[in-house]
């Protein structure tokens, strides 16, 4: 960070920019008591399906996967998901919370240095979102893997957005709060920030991140 | 099952032979009040790592793998973690416990069928652990996607296992309890028998088991 060479930076939406989590209070209404069990289970089938999808060589599409993982949650916790139910959880998804930094830290790195998004969202789950926040303003490029059917990690994934990007990688700063995002971006050879939100320990997989920083604010201190 | 282009009946290893918790009494012995939570997270993450590993394109063998996530799980949950208990630990899935059902049903079905394993463990992970429970002469074929460097759930995972057995992929029966294996070879072509041990849904990634058996007895009694 704070390097010359850093021209774009790369951001990733779940979990980094916006809190997944804060669909709990939704299902909460709708299921009392069951809320963050739904919310968890929900995202970790999510994130699941994703893989394993991408490691069968059966892409679907995240909106899709989205859908099913949720209803899996609910099958498994014995919590019946009527239609109307299962439409307004994932609508929530179209306006989950950012994190409380995130707004104002955009708009202060925005003015120093292109902004981008890379996600395995579709695009009519994350423009829908980024505007319902008027953070539009701020990205250059809103970029979902969709578009090449090829989930991050995997390298295909990040060679999209430098395709889009139209630098070199070294350019590139990513950042994520998403410790297999850091492994892919950082094993791909882009230089890489961690958003460690849940102080955590990253994981042993060979790679590690170049930075490790607990919110965005962080980020605007170095560079 | 039943058909009678059944084969050769292939078993995944790891939580469909043999309970991969079965290491809780000896984390247990080492960590007491923490075995549970140890082995739960060791697991969780020696999935993770494999699948994200092999996303990344960047094959580890499981008993790396198996290495890192334990040190990840010991170190996140605040477990200091010896270098003799690192051993301990990691020896004792040479020696995992099998289902109680399982020595038995296998010998049965062994007067019947060709039977093998393909298992994402590594060759000295899997025949320690079939030896030291007299399970070895049951099983005509160990086979490691280390041969290959893809682990399953990939195509080429279960290609691997296809071309070992020379035969076609209709005459092959696979058996696990890992859904996202049920779904991978199920992808694949095999016939599939999930071994729903855990009396949980299966996931819904657009593939289906052929057949959902709680335990191999069940196997025994519709063969």
């Amino acid at each position: 960070m704070g390097k010359k060479n850093v021209k774009v930076i790369v951001f990733d939406a779940y979990g980094t920019l916006f809190d997944v989590h804060s669909v709990i209070q939704k299902c909460e209404e709708l299921f009392p008591t069951r809320g963050q069990q739904i919310s968890e289970l929900w995202r970790t089938k999510q994130l699941e399906y994703a893989f394993i999808q991408h490691i069968i060589g059966r892409y679907r599409p995240f909106d899709e996967i989205t859908k099913n993982s949720l209803r899996f949650a609910c099958e498994q916790l014995g919590v019946a998901l009527a239609e109307n139910q299962e439409k307004e959880l994932l609508r929530s998804y179209l306006t989950l919370s950012p994190y409380e930094e995130v707004p104002n830290a955009l708009k202060k790195l925005a003015n120093r240095y292109q902004l981008a998004i890379l996600t395995n969202g579709t695009l009519n789950m994350i423009q829908p979102l980024v505007e319902y926040h008027h953070l539009n303003p701020y990205f250059s490029e809103l970029m979902s893997v969709d578009d090449v059917k090829q989930y991050k990690p995997s390298p295909a994934a990040y060679a999209y957005a430098l395709d889009r990007l139209q630098c070199e990688r070294e350019d590139i700063l990513f950042l994520s709060s998403n410790t297999w995002d850091i492994t892919g971006a950082s094993s791909f050879g882009f230089q890489t920030a961690w958003v460690n939100r849940k102080k955590v320990v990253f994981d042993r997989m060979g790679q590690q991140p170049d930075h490790i920083i607990y919110n965005l604010n962080e980020l605007i201190r170095i560079v």
